[in-house]
């Protein structure tokens, strides 16, 4: 399916650069602690979109999910794909890589990537942990350099497409403890640590620290903080790099250069929540024909879904018409390209279409109950597992004034992973709960393992998330609607979790062309 | 890897046959409702186990596990293949057909494969649901017949390890309603029905059929049951039909014959379950070079991960060193060849070797607790989930006398399949429950639902598996040896599982030799 097309997309090319576990720490979202220059720079030729989330807060699904418009449970990576997890996307969905390239442009991929099979995401040019150490694609920023430069240079007169995967600033005390809880000494030149030419490090004070709302102020989480800023200056000049080897290579005028995270950072309520701690991502979005509003914010909701439209948007290549699986509808992109909101700065909280129009008949029995209200606009996020035994599907619906989240199996509790159960920040929070002492934390360890069904949040009054109205006589309504849409978005996105916990889907035999959700009296 | 071996192994050949969904519904195990003549044959010229389990009740998990001898935790196929759920064994474990490929060994599938990715399960000849309807290649005995033949007709001097994937008796009510509960008039030469020429229907009336225990005496039961016995029909004359081929060819005296079924009947407790319906299995194996003890029944306990050292050894194969994944130590397989019990019919009770041997320091904290017994062998059973949204982790340990049941989800319902839910008989469970209407079952609808997280059952005094005995004061010694050594089971096939669900495995880093489990103090 590799087809050269001889009309040419000239002098349009893409860099999506792709941190791992980065959050907001950068002055164009609010933090003027932690020194990263180089997204400054950026910020200052991108507008910021300051309310972008994931649409899943978890590595390979996230970045299955940005490289193919489709969420988690629709593209097949329910969780992570390295080692015994192994989940992989289905093997006839379609990505980016594959889809441009059909169409004529050269991609390629350097430092994490994550996802799978190869069929699906195959690039023309790859340097990844596959094939070498992900410290060196992923970390030594002068590696990077040079591999991308080695991508440049040979780049010929097609356009590309080229996705830059920083490991950094991902958390390593769990597999390279000897290099910090960060890594943020591997590189810095001390003794045993290597050397990184092309990073300078910089350390910080843990009295100095921004501590998030969602993250106990303790001396322990402070360290841990002040490592994560010391990894961030090395994601912040690899940013620069790129944007200079864009420029010697004479594409700073035609490429749009994007930047984001996959995932909330790994702290709690981050990654592998849906709260929004683990769903903001900072997003940069830099187009060359857009000069006129650098350096504007944007306040719509925009989610990583929006990724794969607005990439195809700016390379001018159409969505392929196809079927996942035996399903008998094809394929369908609920994100929308962000090209349209780089026009006007600081435009209205209010997105002017709604991703979705459901009609009464589709969203089916929800909207029996309830008064179906469009006001605002929304992002959706679906996460299934992350490490393979940390099953805990969640749903959820984001709109300016509000969350819900649908936990699936909720009567377990959340799931820790390996790698932040392992952090300071945790083992902190679980030695002062079991010694009884103080712990200054928005939540108890108990609230945070164990969660209702439904959390339904009302950001205006409660942006930190910390009151569930779900049972609220006055926010049955607004229950009410944003379950109608996510149970609409599930159905149009062909969710296998769509009747759980309490039913199960029939969509074969006598089911074929009505599905249903039958319930199984299970008490939930 | 393919290499061709100059020292042939002569004359000794491989036919499995394994059924799908079958249980005990013939002569040499009692049930002399149900008339399966060739089977009754078979049996006559074989050792009959009458105690072989599963090692996982799920159909991809279970034909992985015959395929590799590894549990569905250490190969990777975690649940079904098939559609959304798309499980797959990782990319470096070694299976049967591979392994005596490179012997020189030449390979067929007939029927249902269900299992992947191609690269682990290689088939020189093969005729599956992948290339083929799955009613031709696997309910349609004159094609399989054909299809058989060919494989034999080609066969040249090589040996071969011949692999027929009935897919009778699955039930067949949830995707193709139109031809039963149980496909059972599929090719009966009905109008609409087509025909299957080989194949002689026989139907039974609802009021002769034998209820087992586990399955409530009910009209609609009866009448499951009933298209049951006429599915076990096509798959009796399908396996006479399998005998003739190997007769035809000149190979019924050179050839091993295994008769088995994938997982239990879909009937409550049974598929998807480690309650003994859901494990126990039917087990002929036919040799000609044992034709002394034809006939003779065996009650060591076998199991399904048995099956890969007893076609080694029948072939003369060694099984390969290699490591999975990152693991430091080689792939081991646990089970142990049935060759030897071949040899004497109707032997003791007792397996004279234990398959596990485990020393004090191996089984870690629970030795320092209990007063170990290796008084009887044991097989080992391992469930992580069936369909993809069916997460309900389970371990068992099953000795003659006991069987405990470690359930890892279980403050969540127990998880019901799209298939079984359909089926009259769970149908009838849940009509007549919620009508308050007699329910003649052992269990009710609610304990079937919601389970102990430990669950131990003394077989001689409770085989039906009722009472749950593992709180109770005599049992502690019992509970304390059977946890450890599934426990050490655990450890000894690397399954990810092992700390759940209150603990989280640390396996790298500082931790990479000297794996842990590290308390979460979630409240389990
Ligand atoms: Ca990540
Ligand atoms: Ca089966
Ligand atoms: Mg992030
Ligand atoms: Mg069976």
């Amino acid at each position: 399916t590799m087809v050269m097309v001889t009309r040419m997309v000239m002098s349009r090319n893409v860099l999506m650069m792709v941190s791992d576990d980065a959050g907001l720490e950068m002055k164009a979202y609010g933090n003027t602690v932690c020194k990263t220059p180089h997204l400054d720079e950026l910020a200052k030729r991108s507008t910021v979109f300051t309310r972008a989330f994931t649409s899943v807060s978890s590595c390979s699904p996230s970045r299955s999910a940005i490289l193919t418009g489709l969420p988690t449970h629709q593209n097949g990576m329910y969780g992570l794909h390295q080692g015994y997890h192994h989940f992989n996307s289905f093997d006839d969905v379609r990505s980016l890589p594959g889809i441009v390239a059909a169409a004529g442009v050269r991609t390629g991929l350097v430092g994490k990537k994550h996802v799978g099979p190869d069929s699906v995401y195959p690039f023309d040019f790859a340097h990844t942990e596959e094939t070498e150490s992900i410290m060196q694609v992923g970390r030594n920023i002068t590696r990077i350099r040079q591999l991308v430069r080695q991508f440049l240079d040979t780049n010929n007169t097609r356009p590309f497409f080229l996705y830059v995967g920083f490991h950094d600033p991902h958390r390593c005390g769990h597999t390279h403890p000897e290099y910090g809880q960060f890594c943020e000494k591997f590189g810095n030149g001390e003794p045993g640590m290597g050397t990184i030419p092309d990073w300078h490090p910089v350390t910080y004070d843990p009295a100095q620290v921004v501590v998030p709302y969602f993250v106990q102020d303790t001396p322990a989480a402070r360290e841990d903080l002040a490592a994560q800023y010391t990894t961030l200056s090395r994601l912040d000049q690899g940013v620069g790099l790129m944007m200079a080897e864009l420029a010697s290579a004479g594409h700073l005028n035609d490429t749009l250069v994007v930047y984001t995270s996959d995932n909330g950072i790994p702290f709690p309520a981050g990654r592998t929540n849906l709260y929004d701690p683990g769903l903001v991502e900072p997003l940069l979005v830099s187009s060359p024909q857009h000069s006129a509003s650098w350096g504007n914010t944007s306040t719509i909701l925009a989610s990583h879904l929006d990724l794969t439209p607005t990439v195809l948007e700016w390379l001018q290549v159409s969505y392929p018409n196809y079927t996942i699986i035996n399903k008998r509808q094809p394929a369908v992109l609920t994100g929308k390209s962000l090209l349209p909101y780089l026009d006007h700065g600081q435009p209205d909280a209010g997105d002017p279409k709604p991703s979705l129009d459901v009609s009464k008949q589709e969203l089916g029995v929800w909207l029996q109950d309830v008064g179906i209200i469009r006001s605002e606009p929304a992002v959706y996020a679906s996460h299934d597992l992350h490490e393979v035994t940390m099953y805990y599907p969640m749903r959820a619906i984001r709109t300016p004034s509000y969350k819900l989240i649908h936990n699936l199996n909720y009567k377990m509790p959340f799931p820790i992973d390996q790698d932040f159960y392992l952090s300071p920040v945790f083992q902190d929070i679980l030695n002062r709960t079991r010694a009884s002492l103080p712990l200054p934390w928005y939540k108890t360890l108990r609230n945070y393992y164990y969660r209702d069904e439904w959390e339904l949040y009302d950001l205006h009054f409660d942006p930190d998330e910390k009151f569930n109205v779900a049972h609220k006589g006055r926010y049955q309504d607004v229950l009410g609607e944003l379950r109608a849409r996510l149970w609409a978005w599930q159905n149009q996105t062909y969710d296998p979790w769509l009747c759980g916990p309490g039913a199960v889907l029939q969509d074969s035999g006598s089911y074929a062309t009505h599905h249903a959700c039958l319930p199984l009296y299970n008490g939930l």
